[in-house]
C-alpha cells in the first residue's frame, strides 16, 4: 500500500489528511513509533511521544495537524490530520489480517436443530450445536464448540468466537463479538430462604437482549433475568471475567473492563465507563456518562450524569480524594496534638 | 391454570391459603407488580410495594394473610398465605417451561469410556465425553460439550448445562445444577519454591465432593485437594467466577456470591453468606452464620457463630462500620485541633 | 515402595537423606500429618506440627535433619533431610498416579486442518480442533474439545487440559500445563472513542508467547497484543480466573494467585509474587522480586526490586502498615483532644 493510498484511504473518514512526504513509498504495515522499521506506519497523539521522532525507524508518522516535522521531513512521511489516534486505529483495520474463526458454510461435525433459519454467508464451525428454533443472521460466524441452546437469535455479522455458550431464548444483535469461553443467558443468582435454612431456587424465567455492536471479552458471564430481560445496550463493551447479574441494564456504548462485577437489577446509563475490579451492590442505579475508578465498591445510587466516582463504599471523586489527604494528614494532626499538649503542659506548670 | 388450582397447587406447602376472589379466574402466567397485565400474577412481600396496587393489572396478587385488601378486592383477586414471596417463587417454578439443556437418551455424537454406568433416564448432549469408569446417576442431564475424565460420579438428577468440565475423580451428588463453563476439580495451585527461582509443582493427588442440592454458577472453578477433598457442602449456591482453591471445605447452606474468592484450606461453616467479591486468605475459619459483606478482605479466623464482618483487613461489622465514621471524622477533628492551637496562642499572648 | 526405596529415590534430590528406622517397611502413600495411618508417610517442615508426632499413625515421617526424633523411633521411621517439604513434594510426584487427559495418539473425531506439524507420542484428544498450520511438538497433550485456531505453536511435553481456546498465532513453550477453560490470545479491550460517544475497535493485530515451564489455572483469560506480544515469562505460574490484559510481559518465574486482574501495557519482573484479586493500573512497571498482598490496588511503578506492596493505592509494607495503625489511633488522638479542649476550657475558667 502506498503512501498515496493511505491518503485516500484516511480521506474517507477525514476531512483534513495533509501530505508532507513521499507519495509512492510503499507502506507494509503499522508498528509503535518505538519499534518502527523502515516501510512501516507509526503514529503520535500525544506530545511526550514527538521525541521518538528523532530515533524512529519508520517511514510515515501520522500527527496532529498542527504539529511541525520540518525538522525530520528528510527522513520520515508524515501525513497530518485533526485526530491521528483514530487515523491510526482505522490503518490498523485496513492491515489486520482477516482471522478465520470459522470456515465459511456449516462445518460437517455441526449439530443443527429443527426449525433453525440460517442467513446467508454464514460461517458455523466444528462440532459448533445450533438449538431448535434458533435463528442466525445473514454473515455471521458460529466458532467451533460454540453452544446455542434453543430459541436463541443471532444478528447479522455477528462473530461467536469458539466455546461460547447462549442459553435459551437468548437475542444477540448485529454486528456483536462475542470471545471465548463466555455465558450469555445462565441462570441469575436467586434463592428464597427457607426456615431450615436450606434454599429453594427461583425460576430464573427471564432472558438476555444485547445490543447491536456490542462486544464482550472472554469467559465474562451475563445472567437472564428472573422474569424479564437482562439489557446489554448498543454499542456497549465488557471485558473478559466480568459478571453481569440478572436484571441489570448496561447503557448504550458503556464500557466495562475486566473482572468488574454488577449485582442483580443495577441500571447504569449511557456512555459510563467502570474500572476493573469495580463492584456493584444491587438494585441500584448509575446516571449517564459516569466514570467509576478501578476496585471502587458502589454501594447506592448516583443520579448525577457526567461525575467520577472512587473508593469503598464509593463516592465523588472530589470528596475522596479530600478524604484520602484527610487520612494521610493523621501523623501530622497528632504531632500538633503532641505540641500543643505538651504547651498546656507548661501552661499549667507540669513541665 | 384457574386461582382455585393455584390455591390448591400452594396449599402443598402452606397450612394457610385464603382465597379472597374469583377461584375461576384463569391465570396465565407470573410477573412483577409493576409490570403485570390481566391473567397474570403477582405477589408482594414487602409494604413498600402495597402501594402498586392501585395501578397494577394482575389479575391475582399473593400477599401476607395480615394485609388489608378491601380496597382492591373489586378489580383483583388474592391469595394471602403466611410466605408471599417464598410462595411466589413455588409458583413460578409451576409455571417456568422447561429448559432443554439435551434431549433424553444418549446423542449419537457423544463419546462414552470404558466401563461408565448410566442410570435409567438419563439425558447426555453432543458431543459430551464421558471418561472411563464414569457413573451417572438416574435422570441425570449432561450437556453438549461437557467433559468427564475418568472417575467422575454424578448423582441422580444432577444437570450439568453445556461445556463443564470435572477432572478425574470428582464426585457430585444428587439434584445439583452447574452451568456452563464452570471447572471442577482442576489442580490447587501448589508449588514449591526452588533455591534458584523456580518452583516443582506439587501433585494435587485430591479430589474434589460436591453435596446433594448445590447449585454453582458459570464460569466458577473449585479445585482438587492436594490431598484428601475439597468439600462443598450440602445446598450451598455458588455464584458465577467464584474461585474456590484447593482443601476448602464450604459447609451446608453457605451462599457464595460472584467472584468471591477462597484460597486454600478455608473452612467456612454452615449458612453463611459471602459477598461479591470478597477474598479469603489461606487456612483460616469461619463460623456458621457468619455474612461477609462484598469486597471484603478476610485476613484471619473468626469464630463467633452469626457475626457480620466487612471492611480491609475485615472486622466485626460494629467496629468497622465505627472506625469507618472515625474516619469520616478526621476533618472535624482537624478543625477542632485548630481551633484549640489558635486558643492556646491567644492564652499565650501570641495572637 | 520401600523405606529404602523412597531413601534411595530422595538420594536424587538431597545430599543427605538419613534413615533411623525399618528400611524394608512397605509405604502405600502420602498423608497429611494429621490424618496418616499405619503404612503411609507424611513430612513436618514446621516445627509447629512436631506436637502431632504423638498421635500420628503414619510409619514414615520426613524431618528437617536437626529434629530429635528418639522419643518416637519405637513407633515411626524417619527421613532426615535438609528440606522435608521439597523431599515431600518430589515424593508426591513419585507416588501420583498419572493422569490420563488424553489417550496417546489422534482421536478419530479430532478435526486436524491443513499444513499442521505433530510431533511423535502427541495426544490429541475427542473433539479438539487443530486449526491450520498449528505445529504440535513431542508427547505434547491436547485435550478433548480444546480448540486451536490457525497457526499456533505448541511445544513439547505440553499438556492443555480439555476446553482451551488458543487464538491464533498462539506461541506455547515446552512442559507448559493449561488448565480447562482457560483462553489464550483473545482481543486486547481497545475501542478508540468517537465524538458521538460511540467506539470504534482497535484491531489487535499481536500475539500471545507462553514461555516454557509456565502453568496456568482454570478459566484464565490473557490477551494478545493490540502489535507486538504480551509475554509470559519462562516457569511463571498463573491461578484461576486471573486477567492478563493486552502487551503485558510477566516476567520469569513470577506467580500471580487468583482473580488478579493485570490491566494493558504492564511489566512484572521475575519472581515477584502477586496476591489474589490484586488490580494493577495500566502501563506500569514493577521490579523483580515484589510481593504485592492479596487485594491491592497498583496506581503506579514500583521500581526498587524485592519489596512489598499492600492497600489501595498501594504502598510499601512499612509505609502501609504505619498508615493502617495511625487509622485505628483515630479514637485515641479524638480523646487526647477532647481531654485538651477540657483542660482549656478550665484554664479560660469556663469548667
Amino acid at each position: 500500500m502506498t503512501i498515496q493510498e493511505i491518503r485516500e484511504y484516511l480521506g474517507r473518514f477525514f476531512e483534513f489528511v495533509e501530505l508532507d512526504g513521499n507519495a509512492d513509498e510503499v507502506i507494509s504495515g503499522p508498528a509503535k513509533i518505538e519499534t518502527a522499521q523502515k516501510g512501516q506506519v507509526s503514529f503520535i497523539a500525544n506530545e511526550k511521544y514527538l521525541k521518538h521522532l528523532a530515533s524512529t525507524g519508520a517511514s510515515l508518522v501520522i500527527v496532529h495537524r498542527s504539529v511541525c516535522v520540518d525538522e525530520f521531513r528528510s527522513r520520515i512521511s508524515f501525513l497530518k490530520v485533526a485526530d491521528p489516534y483514530s487515523a491510526f486505529v482505522f490503518l490498523l483495520q485496513k492491515f489486520a489480517k482477516p482471522r478465520i474463526v470459522a470456515a465459511r458454510g456449516i462445518a460437517p461435525t455441526a449439530v443443527i436443530g429443527e426449525g433453525v433459519s440460517i442467513g446467508e454467508g454464514v460461517s458455523i464451525g466444528e462440532f459448533a450445536v445450533i438449538g431448535d428454533r434458533c435463528s442466525i443472521g445473514s454473515n455471521a460466524v458460529i466458532g467451533a464448540h460454540t453452544v446455542l441452546l434453543h430459541d436463541v437469535a443471532i444478528g447479522d455479522d455477528t462473530v461467536l468466537f469458539p466455546r461460547v455458550s447462549c442459553y435459551d431464548g437468548t437475542v444477540i444483535g448485529k454486528r456483536v463479538v462475542i470471545h471465548s469461553g463466555s455465558v450469555i443467558g445462565a441462570d441469575g443468582f436467586g434463592f428464597a430462604p427457607q426456615s431450615d435454612g436450606s434454599y429453594v431456587k427461583i425460576p430464573q424465567m427471564g432472558t438476555v437482549e444485547i445490543g447491536d455492536d456490542v462486544e464482550i471479552g472472554a469467559n465474562a458471564t451475563i445472567d437472564r433475568a428472573t422474569m424479564g430481560t437482562t439489557v446489554i445496550g448498543r454499542g456497549a463493551k465488557i471485558d473478559n471475567l466480568v459478571q453481569i447479574a440478572h436484571n441489570c441494564r448496561i447503557g448504550e456504548n458503556t464500557v466495562i473492563a475486566a473482572q468488574a462485577g454488577i449485582s442483580g437489577s443495577v441500571t447504569i446509563g449511557r456512555q459510563c465507563m467502570i474500572g476493573g475490579q469495580a463492584g456493584f451492590a444491587g438494585h441500584l442505579e448509575l446516571a449517564d456518562r459516569i466514570n467509576v475508578a478501578a476496585q471502587a465498591g458502589i454501594s447506592k445510587s448516583f443520579l448525577q450524569p457526567g461525575i467520577s466516582l472512587r473508593g469503598y463504599p464509593a463516592q465523588p471523586m472530589r470528596d475522596q480524594l479530600k478524604h484520602e489527604a484527610m487520612q494521610r494528614g493523621i501523623g501530622a494532626l497528632k504531632e500538633k496534638l503532641d505540641h500543643l499538649d505538651d504547651e498546656m503542659k507548661k501552661l499549667r506548670g507540669e513541665a
